[in-house]
């Protein structure tokens, strides 16, 4: 759901929509406090679906559990639990959200997930760094706070430079930009300086970093930023 | 706005929901019925943003154009004119919608954008075809008639094979089903039985072509496909 309005929608939805988010908002500041107190970094990955969350997460959960570090993920889709499969090869404890249709994660659905973990033994307040994999989405998860302390969006080299002005909504939220998939940037004739520019113009100084999940290529800057 | 109920939504807005759906479906039913009339073949495309519906559009209405053919396209996007820019660079008459921060196209918002070309000079009903091309996203354009009689929904070799399963509302829609950018195919590991295998499950017997805007590969049959 995005926070714009539809043509057809009068006052009515616009004013419930608005409780919805206040309500979502509400709860997520919450979650975040209780993360803040409990020492664990929350980080909430958003991307267009494709973009390369699963693989670069898959690598990111598997380095970070071979160090001995605290890590764990929950992650949103549509359908299936590929996603979940596909993580869990890291070694590290995930949760897949399956949202029947909708196109974004909520903090609701999060702390239901972390209740159903907390049932099951895993000690959510031990956790150094929780991963939220939301639905690839460049722009509905706008809206939806989920308690995160870093809000991560990635673009692939593939997906065409101008995507931040295009999607400024979601970009304009980021705390750290992920240009992925580095290595097929020559195949696609990626033009490197055009997407700098197109994100620095709708988030003018964001973090930016560069990886490839298959090369390995800026993984250790991005496990610093993340771990 | 995706069909989904989101986890903080009651009954009422479901309700209103309901209703903005309802009137948008009859309105794409009477435009579906104009255009029939009128001889006029309106095709949606549909995917994950930076799947390539603007560089194979581009390459299908100026191969189109050069044939004497009465094409036109609409192009939807949060904000910028750059795709219209680029669609146009074919020759065809090309209108933008922005719909600030919307995930979606609407039937209305087709309706006022033929409305107003057809008070700049274009007579519609002239056209042998309309491409719309949608806002890249894989869940909420899927709810969402525009009086279409072709939905194309296209997915590039870069996305990952198992979208159709991940994200089968819209797949469910589709009366075909483009695979783009083929030729990044074998840099990116492009898996093309398993893809075949997941559109087929969601979607059986569906119609599937496969090309590449820049080595012209499956241009020929797709362009039979919408003209």
């Amino acid at each position: 759901m995005s926070s714009a309005a539809s043509v057809g929608e009068g006052p009515r939805i616009l004013e419930v929509r608005t409780k919805i988010l206040k309500k979502n908002d509400e709860l997520a500041r919450e979650m975040r406090t209780n993360f803040a107190a409990a020492g664990v970094r929350v980080v909430n990955l958003v991307s267009s679906p494709g973009s390369g969350k699963t693989r670069l997460l898959t690598e990111t959960l598997r380095r970070l559990h071979e160090m001995g570090r605290a890590v764990a993920a929950i992650v949103g889709d549509l359908e299936t639990d590929n996603d979940a499969r596909r993580l869990a090869t890291s070694g590290a404890p995930v949760r897949q959200i399956m949202t029947h249709g909708l196109c974004h994660l909520e903090a609701e659905m999060i702390q239901d997930a972390l209740a159903a973990w907390g049932a099951d033994g895993l000690a959510v307040a031990s956790l150094e760094t929780l991963f939220i994999e939301n639905v690839g989405n460049l722009v509905c998860p706008t809206s939806w706070d989920l308690g995160e302390s870093l809000r991560v969006v990635l673009m692939s080299v593939t997906e065409g430079e101008d995507k931040p002005l295009k999607y400024p909504g979601l970009f304009n939220t980021a705390d750290c930009v992920v240009i992925t998939k580095c290595d097929l940037a020559e195949a696609c004739g990626f033009d490197r300086a055009a997407a700098v520019d197109a994100i620095q113009q709708v988030r003018p100084g964001v973090r930016l970093l560069e990886t490839s999940a298959v090369t390995g290529a800026g993984l250790e800057a991005w496990l610093a930023a993340v771990s």
